[in-house]
């Protein structure tokens, strides 16, 4: 059967503050400027899920995009959308919540949670021209 | 001299929660619902600023446009970006930061700052679905 | 207080065709051309949502969005999403379904449902090059 | 019958310079900066071309938008799309052509070759982050 | 020479139903909720065809993309555009038209007409969220 | 440590011309159309650098995305930006200005300002419907 990628563009919004507690504020302030501001900013993230796997003949899918929406938000948004990255959300008590960072953890978390035959990668916008992609590599 | 509009789409990021300490928790719950989440959530706002005004006949311009960015970043984004709305921002110590709010505080200080010959309207996008228009009225 | 305009963009696909049964074959075919299809053809639309109000200051909103798109999905998209506009909804019965047609009976449904404090207008996309205003003239 | 506006995105490029011949050097390049660039420079142009109407009930159309595009292309265009709009455009022998007066000029040309019963306005797009509206005011 | 992607984005509409005769009525409401409605709905497809191949150094071209769009527009949009899917374009005879196969049809397609020195590779958005990608495994 | 992509989108704009003076014009006007046009035209560029490596994880960042725009800016855009590609960019002294060679040359020029740990894939969008891809094969 043909191999296809299949994407699915999710949505989420949350604060954050990228502070190193291991290095001083000095430290902190030359390399995050505006990024290390006290009491947090916020993003609005736009993340594109995309999983590559065989198309099934009998439905014409990789997998339902409705399974996968489901899968994602119990997952990743559930924990993540409308939330303070650094106070509230475990995977980032010792990880730095940046956008490199919060795509290798979602990364972890999802493929853990899909069937094995399929490989999934992930692109994290941060508008308006900023994003990442991750592979699992 | 005919009478345009010209825009300028700029761009900040911000924490911010909704939370009207007049009221219970249980009715700030109820009401803003992931909104009201205690630790601030985010956005990447998108602003459209509108400035309307005759064209001069020696510039072909209504206003400079690189004069109107300079502007907004001096009144409004330097006071706004990578800034926890509710905590950093004296615009809001009595007012809520819902998005109508924001571009009603918004309007007022860029108002005050252009020549009154300018009239001004304002576009802010809260991603990646919901806007406000706002025009003074 | 404020008067603002808030929007929801929303979003429904649909198959419709254009055929006006009063005029002949020949007719429609020059009139309507690809769009007189027989078998009917297709459209992902995006709808912005308008409305106009007063900022409520206990809230900071005109109106909480997330009731706006309930509204909008029970008035709307409930009878149009995934649908064939000429088979399937009876708001077309005797109107053609065009991108301007949609956009009035939208509007006067969702008028219909809203509280008469609020001015309505629409906007419908038809991806990727036209769209169509509706405000109740 | 409802009265609704109906928009055609179209697109075109163009090499264009921003100098004033009637004033010195020195106030072209502190005026214009980048635009006054001696050899030229460009932009992709996008321009929503918005016609105000009554829907007619025989086609469900305020006018057709196939026949709107080709008017568009052949009015404005030919004369505009993939030329030096200082150099090859004769609109601009005498005015600057910012986007304000592309804006205007286009207006001009194009509500000359619109029946009077309908009512036009303009967006032009210069990408990324600036547009002017022009209604014939 | 240096080897580049190159790529025109392409837009067509048409109406589909996801329906497999070979399984029960329930099993396809399962299956295929809203996407199984049995009078069709539709959608608005861009897809952005990618080649690759030398850049041609008299012409600083990979391939033309005028002669792309002409070729895309002959051997796929002809057949697909303003269509019926499942009535209209015999290559869905016997293959659902999810949107993994359309990518999948049109990819073996495009290629065959394709001087062999190029490769093609295809992405098919579904606007707004989801879209597949196929490049021939 | 995770390999991540990360990107930054830039912008430009530029006039060019496509004419290949070695071969004839009436060749010129055959092979390039409206491309030829002799006074130029012009387009608005977006790039989209992105910069493959390891997460440092002291930082959370492959790089400082800051960084990457500064550097952009001093090696790219100061050359390009309101330029006129054939007469005032000597990169394009014998290489034609298309929009595959404006890639190319890129990436050589930004790939040698790069640390050798770094690996550089840049795409240039010409709007609204082309790109190009280069990666240094």
């Amino acid at each position: 059967m043909p191999i296809c990628k299949v994407t699915r563009r999710v949505h989420f919004n949350a604060a954050h503050r990228l502070h190193n507690p291991a290095r001083s504020d000095e430290w902190n302030r030359n390399t995050f400027g505006l990024c290390n501001s006290p009491n947090y900013h916020g993003h609005n993230y736009e993340m594109d899920v995309t999983v590559e796997g065989e198309v099934d003949p009998e439905t014409g899918y990789v997998l339902d995009l409705a399974h996968l929406k489901a899968l994602v938000e119990r997952v990743l948004l559930e924990q993540l959308d409308h939330k303070n990255l650094n106070l509230d959300v475990p995977w980032f008590a010792d990880v730095l919540p940046s956008a490199e960072n919060i795509c290798v953890v979602c990364w972890r978390e999802l493929q853990a949670a899909l069937e094995p035959r399929f490989r999934l990668s992930l692109r994290l916008w941060e508008p308006p021209r900023n994003y990442v992609d991750y592979a699992g590599e």
